[in-house]
C-alpha cells in the first residue's frame, strides 16, 4: 500500500512527465501553463489511493487520475474567466496573461484531453466510468451555474447552498474516488461506499474554506482574510448568519451587504466577523463540518478492507479538514 | 436505403423529441435555445447515410448522430463569443440573450451531453468511436487556433489556409461519416474510404463558403455579400489574389486591406472583387473545389457497396456544391 506521500510524489511525476507542445502552440501552452500552477493534487491522489485499496498495479488508474485533474484545472480556467479572476496561484490567470478567446478554447481543448485521458481506462471498466466522469462534469457545470444564480439572489436557504457546493465541489472529489475503486477492482458496493466518503469530505472541505477565509491565519492562508466578506459572498456563515441573527444583528447585516456602505474594507470584515461570531454562526459551521467529516468515515468504514489499508485515506482526510490554506 | 430527404426528416424528430428542460433553467435552457435555431443538420444526415450504406438498422447510430450536431452546435457557441458574433441564424447569439459566462458554460455542458450520446454508441464499437471523435474534436479546436492566429498575420499561405479549413470544417464532417459507417458495421477500408469522401467534401465546401460571399446571389444568400472583404479575412480567394496579382494589382490590394482606406463598403467590395477577377482567382477557387469534390466522388466511388446505395450520398455532396447559400 502506498502512503500518501508516495501517491503525491507518483502524481506528481505523472505531470512532470507531459509536456503540453503540440502544435498550434496557441491552443496548448495555455493548457501547459495552467497544469504547471502545481496545485495539491487532491483528486489525482484521491484517486490513486481507492485503486490501491484493492490493487497494486495502480498503473491501471494512471490515465484515468490525469484526466480527473486535467478535467478540475478545465474548470479552474473557464471559472476564473467568470468571475473575472485576476490571478491564481498568485500567477496571472490564462484570459489575462493571453486574451479571453485563448482560456476559451484552450478550456475545450483541456476537456478533451480528459475524456482522453480517461478513455484509456481498461475496455471493461470504461462504459460504467465514462458514465460517471461525464454525469460528474455536468453536474459541476450544474454547480457553477447554481453559485452564479445565487450570485443575484437576496436569501439563498441552508440546503440550497449545500446542494450547490455538493455540485460544485464534491461530486468531483466523490467521483474520483470511485472511479479509482472501480479501475481498481472494488465491487460496486464499495465502490459507491468511497463515493459517498467523498461527497461527505467534499462537503466538509468546502465548509473548511467557508471558515479559513474567515477565521485563516494571515500569515498561513495566503490570500485576503475576509475576501468572502468583501463581496457578500453567501457562505455557509453569511447563510447561518441571517438566520440566526436577532433584529439587530439583521439591521446590521443589511447594512454592511448593501450597496450603500463605503467604509473601509477592514471595518467591514471586523463588523461582520463579530456578527458571526455573537450569533454563534462560527461554532455552527465548524459542527456542520464535523458532522460530515464523521459521516465521511462511517462510509470509509464499511469498505471491505483492511484497516491498514484505510488509513492512507483517513489521513489525507485527516489533513484536508485540519489544514490551515 | 433511406433517401436524404427521409433521413433528413428523422434526424429533424429526433431534435424535436429532445427537449431540454433540466434545471438548473439557466444552464440548460441555451442549450434547447441553440439547438431549436435549427440549421440544416448536415452533420447527423451524413452520420446516418453512412450507417445505412451498411444497415438497415440505424436506430443504433441515432444516439451518435445526436452527439455530434450537439458538439457542432457547441462549436458555434462558444466561436460566437470568440468572433463578438451579434446573431447566429438571424436570432441573437447566447452570449447576447443571457451573457458571456453562461454562453461559456452551457457550451461546455452541449460539450459534455455531446459525449453522453457519443457514449451509447454499442460497446464493442465504443472505443474506436470515441476515440476519433476525441481526436476530430480536439482538430476542431486546432483549426479554431489558427483560424484566429490567421488574423493577425500579413501573409497566409495557400497550404496553411488548406490545412486550417480541413481541421475547423472538414474532420468533423468525415468523423461524422466514419463513424456512422463503423457503428453501422462497415470494415476498417469502407470506414476510411468515407472519411476521406468527408474530408475532401468539406475542402470543397468551404471554399464554396469563400466563392458564395463574394459571387453569391444577394436574394438567395441570406447574408451580406462581401463581408469576409469587409472584414479583410483571409479566405482562399484573398490568398491566391494576393499571389497571382501583379505589381500594380497588389498595391491596390495592399491599400484595401490596410486600416488607412475609409472608403464606402460597397466601393472597397467591388474594387477587390475586381481584382479578384482580373487575377483569374475565381475561377482559381472553382478549379480547387471541384477537384476536391471530384477526388471526393473517387473515395466514395470504391466503397464497397451497390451503387444504388451510394448515390443518396453523391446526392447530398452535389447538393452542398451547387448551393446558393
Amino acid at each position: 500500500m502506498y502512503t500518501v506521500e508516495q501517491t503525491q510524489e507518483i502524481v506528481s511525476q505523472l505531470f512532470d512527465n507531459i509536456h503540453w507542445d503540440d502544435e498550434p502552440t496557441g491552443l496548448y501552452a495555455p493548457i501547459g501553463y495552467v497544469l504547471a500552477l502545481g496545485g495539491k493534487r487532491i483528486r489525482p491522489t484521491l484517486t490513486l489511493l481507492a485503486a490501491n485499496l484493492f490493487t497494486d498495479n495502480i498503473q491501471s488508474v494512471t490515465s484515468a487520475a490525469i484526466g480527473l485533474e486535467v478535467f478540475h484545472n478545465f474548470t479552474l480556467l473557464h471559472d476564473d474567466i467568470m468571475d473575472k479572476a485576476p490571478v491564481r496561484r498568485n500567477q496571472p490567470t490564462v484570459h489575462m496573461k493571453w486574451n479571453e478567446s485563448t482560456a476559451i478554447l484552450s478550456g475545450d481543448a483541456m476537456l478533451i484531453k480528459a475524456y482522453q485521458y480517461i478513455a484509456q481506462i481498461p475496455e471493461e471498466k470504461l462504459t460504467e466510468a465514462l458514465a460517471l466522469f461525464s454525469k460528474t462534469a455536468l453536474e459541476v457545470c450544474e454547480g457553477q451555474q447554481l453559485d452564479m444564480d445565487f450570485e443575484s439572489r437576496k436569501n439563498v436557504s441552508e440546503e440550497e447552498y449545500l446542494e450547490m457546493i455538493r455540485l460544485k465541489t464534491a461530486v468531483l472529489l466523490a467521483a474520483c474516488l470511485k472511479i479509482g475503486a472501480l479501475v481498481g477492482g472494488a465491487d460496486a458496493v464499495d465502490a459507491q461506499r468511497l463515493y459517498d466518503f467523498g461527497i461527505n469530505i467534499g462537503l466538509a472541505f468546502q465548509l473548511k474554506d467557508d471558515l479559513l477565509d474567515v477565521y485563516g491565519n494571515p500569515e498561513t492562508f495566503g490570500k485576503q482574510i475576509g475576501g468572502d466578506i468583501l463581496c457578500n459572498k453567501k457562505t455557509y456563515l453569511l447563510i447561518k448568519a441571517l438566520d440566526k441573527a436577532d433584529n439587530s444583528q439583521n439591521e446590521k447585516l443589511a447594512y454592511w451587504l448593501s450597496e450603500e456602505e463605503t467604509e473601509n474594507p477592514e471595518t467591514k470584515i471586523k463588523a461582520v466577523t463579530e456578527i458571526y461570531n455573537q450569533t454563534g454562526t462560527k461554532t455552527i459551521c465548524e459542527e456542520k463540518m464535523d458532522e460530515y467529516f464523521a459521516i465521511a468515515l462511517s462510509h470509509l468504514a464499511k469498505v471491505n478492507v483492511q484497516e491498514e489499508k484505510k488509513k492512507q485515506l483517513s489521513q489525507l482526510a485527516n489533513k484536508l479538514m485540519f489544514r490551515e490554506v
